[in-house]
């Protein structure tokens, strides 16, 4: 069995690779060729654990996860994790991975891919919004999905980024990118094109205007509950549609709940984005068209990423 | 996070502590200062997942189990598994261990503990029916639970167990005890005073004769499930009761369910052995003395044999 560690999969990571691996996700997911049942979760004492199994053709993974929210007063982060692979045909134990490594380099490689799809091919600025590991790496695969010039950085807490701005600096590792920090959403708004919103805000985190929405493509992450939510109503002005990487988003986050349920949003605006891939259909942001993806999340994305990464470890 | 395979836990095991961990089991589960939640199942095209969660005040773990029928096309075992133990304050995964081998142990032990507080003091002879792996490690217990001389082993198909008792006998370590092998499961009851039952046979595997069985100390772990015996009714007239763990063995195995069913069972004379350790009383086999334990195994035991194992592997 082998065994990889946060260490270890930040040596093996590619991007691109990554993003490739996300759209063979989408392929299996049309294809319905993989079973991911609803996942089981246990909780005693305000410490839950998930576990989230999910079958392909190829592999059988659980990404387990532990959420304690007591962590927070301790300076820990609440979620953790691990990945398990066994193999498909014998249940043999393959290997574990960091959780929390995988979640990051998936939920980046996600909305890395919604980038490659829905920015305009000429985006060369990025916007980050919550300062946080999600909004780390989507930075990173920013930068892969496009020819990203300036990245910038807003965090609602006002929080010193220097850090922080440093270090992602030096993960992008290349001189023609320019990392800054911005004062307000708004200022990070004006001046990206590409807009990532990773926050767990219960109160939209970009100013709800559509005319500063306007041409932008905008990923969203952070919300995965129904009470929260990233996005303002104005998106719906702007954002013919939606896209989305399966149906259930529409329950779990309050970014979509809670508009569906103000009428705000129909469902015929809403596309799986694994549709949206197989057809010859394009649509870039850009020139006044603006782009919309939010991402919740799936164990076949957790469990398709954690055998890529065991794949590129074993070649290596 | 640590990573105990088959051959270090192999290494690092000591069978009186073991058994020492399984009474300390049995005083948490009196106690009921744990929480063990009923098994998330998950199955697909006849693959298995089998999570087994349980938090105590000290750890919280999960046993993983695979259960792949098909593997014994292949000659492979058709279970297989990890034991992921997290740190019970924060959720942080502390270790993982190769599963068949946290398994064999645990259910050796707890075997070997009843043996401990059910065999006569004076008991120098072991019976082993069923010459596998869990078979294998009843033995080892056996020897050290009383001191034995002799292991007489019986397996069902006749095949040559030439290489398992050499195996087994070295093992055992010691030349003192003689390793043997019957050629009727009647003549192995007749030269042991502790048999083990430790088959997945669905008839009963002991001679159905209560003469024979008088004074023996009988440990039956192989049935878990409604079809499956190892005992025959003619236990009922020679030992009072039958130990077990948990009263849902009572439904999980036929060893308990079809004598229930049939009324040659009745309720009054099943005692939880950790009700049985905590009172004063002791009933030990010989002089005519009957004594029976049925085990089916439970989360609880796996978890904290895990965790014994990662403390031996922490001081060594």
């Amino acid at each position: 069995m082998i065994v990889l560690g946060k260490e270890q999969i930040e040596e093996l990571m590619d991007c691109n690779m990554m993003m490739d691996q996300i759209e063979e996700c989408y392929r299996i997911f049309r294809a319905g060729t993989y079973y991911m049942p609803p996942r089981p979760v246990i909780e005693h004492d305000n410490k839950t654990l998930i576990y989230m199994p999910c079958y392909t053709e190829e592999i059988i993974g659980t990404k387990m996860l532990t959420m304690f929210p007591e962590n927070a007063k301790l300076g820990l982060p609440s979620i953790d994790g691990l990945v398990i692979l066994n193999d498909q045909k014998t249940g043999a134990p393959l290997a574990v991975l960091d959780g929390q490594s995988v979640t990051a380099w998936r939920t980046g490689a996600v909305g890395g891919t919604a980038i490659r799809h829905l920015a305009d091919k000429d985006a060369h600025t990025v916007g980050i919004i919550g300062a946080g590991t999600q909004g780390f790496y989507q930075a990173l695969y920013a930068c892969a999905a496009r020819e990203i010039r300036q990245v910038s950085v807003y965090n609602h807490s006002g929080r010193d980024l220097t850090e922080y701005l440093e270090r992602l600096k030096k993960a992008i590792d290349n001189p023609g990118v320019k990392v800054v920090q911005c004062k307000t959403a708004e200022e990070l708004v004006r001046q990206s094109e590409i807009i990532c919103t990773a926050t767990p805000s219960t109160e939209p985190v970009l100013p709800d205007d559509k005319e500063l929405l306007k041409g932008k493509c905008i990923i969203a992450i952070g919300s995965y509950t129904p009470k929260m939510r990233e996005i303002p109503d104005a998106i719906w002005d702007m954002a013919d549609r939606v896209y989305i990487e399966l149906p259930y988003a529409c329950e779990e986050s309050g970014d979509l709940s809670q508009p569906l349920a103000d009428g705000k949003l129909t469902k015929d605006r809403i596309v799986l984005m694994s549709d949206y891939l197989a057809s010859d259909e394009r649509e870039e942001s850009g020139n006044g068209k603006t782009t919309y993806f939010k991402s919740v999340g799936m164990g076949l994305f957790d469990v398709c990423i954690a055998q890529k990464i065991l794949e590129i470890a074993k070649e290596r």
